[in-house]
């Protein structure tokens, strides 16, 4: 099977267990179980989910204690869209070509089904205690207790919405006030800790040890890293034919990026930079201590969807 | 010690385990952080932490393995009152005299700050696995992720997320379609949920039984609902010198209340009714099996202040 195969077999494995996890909607708070529903169901790449399900394997995960935690962690992305997408945030009426979630049932609904979907998020890894995986066991337990502690650590002030926070704020100063430690500040929280927390919740869940997790953390962040400097170029480089939207924005706003402050040869060197460690990072941390390196477990599906999601065109 | 003062000094110990979980005002995303310690640090009867320390100290609990639910529980109490303030939401200037959160913030700051503080209280309550009373034993991380558990359902869609979109709702429907069953569920998901959730957290961490989980279930249920009755009769009946805030409100806006449709002396006697059985239901729930009655557990704080709480004049 080729890989785009594979990808479409993965995307409808995810959203399989999306549905499961999803409520019912129905009861006197049936609209606001619509929105969230409507939100989750729009479409994406399910790419956190599918970077956590990837490195469980990677690390010899088995069963089902990872779904919990992959329907949370895209839960708690879309919330986010749904929120950044409010009229006191970004305004915007559409996403990827559908209606944002307040466009169809008004502003208070879409606060309400983000605020939902965040608080749902950690209702159903809750679940995860409760599997026979988890199994009674003090481990299992254990293991369970971390990956609440990370998806809750990564998504939060120390996380995505501290990235949001400065990032709201960034816009609002003078040009030469956004510095380099800013920018970094940003793409590592806002873009990066969700990817990191993925890969570490699929880690820690299969029993990897803490210099594993820290491992995968700063792969997690030269990936999140990567993508979003290729995602300036692009808005510089490529064409609404190509990229499927408008391009030129960030000139146009007069935004800071990395490739504002660094120049574009420079910010092409460091994608492939940040790329090659990333990859480098995956076939070799998964080695166990004492096993010949040949013996190290790999996942080639996770390394070309690693380098797929930094190198792509589009 | 007379009771005002008991309560008083029970007000000072939740604020400062309060101001001990809540983040240091530094960093990037410091704005986020500013708006999360204004909201929480804003003034309140502190109710849910105190109820859960109470039930926890009702059950035999030592230690401070409840302390970080505690925080967590006002976090999640103040994220819902910042995020129902907003303009889109009930469009609030003024909370206990003091300018709500988007007033001084701004109302994409007021966003993120909601969001800040619901992620944080579930970061906050991981805490406790690491706590040395969890005790690294099955029984403490078991206890703890129930405790998670509850936290998560009671505030979410089959909580009070459920009883907030259900009453937005109710405000734009027809009056007589706003039936004793519909209000009834937005005062146990609305009102109850969190006194609910508060209880039973503090008791499932002292070790108590499922059966008496659900004891303090019905307790908490009954304590919302004559709360929320009492609100209303309050409203109806005192000033605005006694209470503090406006009164006669609801037959202003014909809103639809328990008074409006059982009327003022079957609301009355409801109150009566809920008290006594909650406080009858308190005396006895810590009962253990084959200890004789007289040595159960009583904490005589806890029935005074639900007792206060429900037949309260302001």
């Amino acid at each position: 099977m080729n890989f785009e195969a594979e990808l479409q077999e993965r995307v409808s494995g995810i959203e399989a267990i999306l549905r499961q996890y999803l409520p019912a909607e129905e009861g006197y708070q049936k609209t606001v179980l619509e929105a969230m529903n409507y939100s989750v169901l729009a479409g994406g790449k399910r790419l956190r989910p599918m970077l956590m399900q990837e490195v469980f394997r990677l690390f010899g995960g088995k069963g089902r204690l990872v779904e919990p935690f992959m329907a949370a962690i895209e839960m708690i992305h879309t919330y986010s869209l749904v929120h950044d997408d409010l009229p006191c945030m970004d305004n915007d009426e559409y996403r990827r070509g559908r209606k944002t979630t307040h466009a169809v049932y008004g502003e208070g609904m879409a606060v309400l089904a983000g605020d939902a979907l965040l608080n749902y998020a950690f209702e159903t890894a809750c679940k995860a205690f409760n599997m026979p995986e988890a199994g009674q066991s003090i481990d299992g337990l254990n293991r369970c207790a971390k990956a609440m502690s990370i998806l809750a650590g990564k998504a939060g002030i120390y996380g995505m919405i501290g990235g949001q926070t400065a990032d709201t704020e960034a816009e609002e100063l003078p040009e030469e006030q956004v510095t380099q430690e800013l920018l970094l500040f940003i793409h590592e929280n806002k873009t990066a800790a969700l990817i990191q927390s993925s890969m570490m919740i699929g880690a820690v869940l299969a029993g990897a040890a803490d210099g594993q997790l820290e491992a995968l953390e700063r792969i997690g962040s030269n990936i999140g890293l990567a993508f979003q400097i290729q995602d300036d170029i692009l808005d510089l480089t490529s064409s609404l034919e190509v990229l499927g939207k408008q391009t030129g924005s960030d000139l146009k706003n007069h935004k800071v990026t990395y490739v504002s402050l660094n120049g574009m040869e420079k910010s092409a060197e460091q994608v492939r930079r940040l790329s090659e460690e990333a990859i480098a990072g995956l076939a070799c941390v998964a080695a166990q201590e004492g096993m010949p390196q040949a013996d190290t477990r790999r996942n080639d599906f996770l390394e070309k969807l690693v380098e797929d999601l930094i190198t792509r065109k589009k």
